[in-house]
């Protein structure tokens, strides 16, 4: 169990019908996405290739701010707004899905962007997973 | 023109068909409405009252992270990604939404609410604005 | 008066000894800071020489995290650390500063860089204007 | 080793003299400390003595966002600048001190708030010893 599926067990009200394996699995993937697309977009910047990879940059920095704020959403349960968690995290897949396709472009040259590609993928699928949980 | 209608200003590429009124308010709106949510979640706690205003705590600190994330993906014009951009502006506009109506409603009773939820309309009616000329 | 000027005013709860105008002038430059810091890395990525201008990409980057971090930690007044306060503006200040001076380096040949180092110089002068008078 | 660490191995430039390990198990605390506080905050908002816990909620939101920065500062290598580090690690030292005390003080009573005393003070302590190797 990771440490946010443990604080899912402390949360003091009804956290009502959601998949908790899901929602942790979620939450873990946006934090890890987060951390390696911000790695990612300083990797590409010390490239001697950097001008062929700044499409890339922009898309790790979009998919690393999506990421932290759909990790925190999700950490909330709160007054619960199904709509807008479930718009969140189809933004969220289509950053991911940008992010991922355009790293992998470069997984062969670039091993920040092959591991970088894999948690996007990852994230993407978690966060679908998660969505379509929802109902 | 506001700071954010002069960096416009200084991209150096193409910024393509966008409509660079809307976009310039729609950041200036994002960025103000985070730090008005930041500030009204902080007064809530602070009211004797805060057992009654955790929901408008929560729709705070969300409405804050989804709006700072927007203004920034809106900052951004290197790779430009107008479906995710417009799914990102609905999820905002969602955010603005609730955290408008929860604020409404203790509008007479807090003054911070008050101005919180002006500017949560606000900030919806610009998402909505630059989302409907993205076509 | 600014908006968050007018927030303040709205606080339930003893501000304490603060300087209200330095508080909110450095908010305000906080919010602005940030924003304007992801659009210059951003239009740094799309400069023909964009390999010559990865560190300033990054420390538009570092800047702008912190002044957005930096400026919700001073919207918020509920159980306020003075201790956590001076030593947070005080790495704004250098975070300012770091960007300030990298950004003064391309301020004749990129305009949004010359409004950037403008910009991290007030923000840098307003974290310090309130750090002195916090005592 | 964690994925931070995997993507340190793949950063193409020289990361200097910096001691890897400490600073992938600071960025990892940083990122778990982030999420945790921000589950800690909420649930604080659902517990029935939520009146007597507003500081601790406070303390937590601080703790999220130097946490969030400070992973993100940490995650960047190009244009090192140790002393933004050195002072941005200090301040998140304080932040996590701030909030390991205040969630310590409701350990027994509330889940979260032990969890997240633990986290803080560990994140509190990866900061410490990485700063300490930075001379």
């Amino acid at each position: 169990m990771t440490q946010s599926a443990e604080m899912l067990e402390t949360y003091p009200a009804d956290l009502g019908q959601i998949d908790r394996d899901k929602l942790a699995r979620c939450i873990d993937e946006c934090f890890t996405c987060a951390q390696t697309c911000t790695a990612c977009a300083d990797a590409c910047l010390s490239e001697d290739m950097v001008a062929e990879l700044t499409k890339c940059v922009r898309t790790d920095l979009d998919c690393a701010d999506l990421c932290a704020t759909t990790g925190n959403v999700l950490s909330r349960h709160t007054g619960y707004d199904a709509n807008l968690t479930k718009v969140l995290l189809e933004a969220c897949e289509l950053a991911c899905k940008a992010c991922g396709d355009e790293c992998a472009r470069h997984a062969e040259q670039h091993e920040h962007c092959r591991i970088c590609a894999e948690t996007c993928r990852r994230c993407e699928q978690a966060c679908r997973d998660l969505r379509s949980s929802l109902g």
